[in-house]
């Protein structure tokens, strides 16, 4: 086979900078790391009617090695909601594409109206605020409602709060806020509390239009305090378990 | 309380660059990404003696959603295995920082090798003649044997390769390469097969040296050919399960 000189530039080309590498849409630098991810363990908070985490040990160092099995529902702790979870025919969480996975952050600090208000949600005028600050939401972001949230995981009872009625409470999204952020063409949404719909509303409509607008939402995200508005950049670690709707995910945030 | 400028000063500071982010050993700039990670399904290869994937679905669109539960042994896939996984008293999964899970890549091409022999084991002169070409392996670098076996996943009796007196035969580090690697004072080391030891030494020296030298190992990596010997930095996205001696991970690699 005789190669043309075509051919020759394309293979050291392909040697050179990897056959199979995603360019990606969002490049970035990063020089500091804050991690977005709770631990995951048997006392961590979890969904009413669902299960605690399990990790039983099967070997210990008598055998020569320790060994454990994993045991878990696909939404506890931190992690994504693909489209599937709610929407049929929906990308499953394999079919979000690494490059999916690399979003700019744009965080929303509602603390203070989360601490008036444990049902509060995102306003318009939340994100409006938000943009006259900071600018306008750039296409493909995640945009994070920072409740201060997080700071309750660690106390299970407190991070469900839920009545003597059974019902929860909780801040989440509006879905006006969500409609808007579909306009803004961003990647997703997440949050600091167990749900991207505030605990009292168990229709979940902010899911729906979220997951049936094909974008993904980030649940139970942590340290919130450590990010800036802008200039995240959110690489998001999903377990790719083929054809799941929801998976764990270790969410790292790079700053430059 | 009167604020001293000082403390102005220190407030603005933490306000703008978020108190709690780490800062990088290894800086790096990402404009492509490459996904390191096996898929986790119930007909991927798993070590013998040890369990399938699982993958139950507890919920369906008539429910209005879609929900599964996983249940995994700490070894299957593309997973870390901590210090703790052999040396008693060593790190655990969440004990490995975020700084520590962001390490530039050496990519050894054992190809060849391994092409030749299945039970081939990295030798001193393979990490020599890499050195020679690229420079000496950089301190907290993840040195990574390519030997193609990735390949072979999707196939778990090639790629688990045992033979008819149940010996498993594939390639792994050399004891003398791993103690090589360990004077370079490396990260740790990874592989695109099920063990950083071969697959016919099941006394696991290599395992014994690096965990118990408090470095950690990643196995069952994917697409090596997509990545060059030097440049690439990865994000070790380990799933954080609280005192795990090893755990699954989505594993990014990034480049310039």
């Amino acid at each position: 086979m005789k190669l043309s000189q075509y051919n020759v530039w394309l293979l050291c080309f392909c040697l050179a900078a990897g056959v199979g590498a995603d360019e990606l849409t969002h490049p970035f630098k990063a020089r500091q790391v804050v991690d977005l991810t709770h631990p995951l363990h048997q006392d961590m908070p979890f969904w009413p009617g669902t299960a605690p985490f399990v990790m039983e040990r099967l070997a210990d160092y008598d055998q020569g090695y320790r060994m454990h099995r994993f045991s878990m529902w696909e939404n506890i702790g931190t992690h994504v909601d693909a489209p599937a979870h709610f929407a049929e025919g929906g990308r499953s969480v394999t079919e979000l594409a690494p490059n999916d996975l690399v979003v700019p952050l744009a965080v929303i600090d509602a603390r203070a109206q989360a601490a008036q208000d444990d049902d509060y949600r995102l306003s318009v005028e939340d994100v409006l605020a938000w943009e006259r600050q900071h600018g306008r939401v750039a296409p493909g972001s995640l945009v994070v409602m920072h409740t201060g949230w997080y700071k309750k995981f660690s106390d299970p009872k407190a991070y469900i709060n839920q009545d003597e009625a059974g019902v929860l409470h909780f801040p989440g999204f509006s879905v006006a806020s969500a409609e808007l952020l579909l306009e803004r063409d961003t990647a997703g949404i997440g949050i600091d509390t167990l749900s991207l719909d505030p605990g009292n509303d168990l229709s979940f409509p902010v899911h729906k239009i979220m997951l049936g607008a094909g974008k993904f939402q980030v649940e139970n995200l942590n340290n919130l305090d450590s990010l800036p508005a802008t200039g995240a950049v959110a690489v998001i670690g999903i377990l790719p378990v083929t054809n799941s709707s929801q998976a764990q995910a270790r969410v790292f945030a790079f700053m430059e």
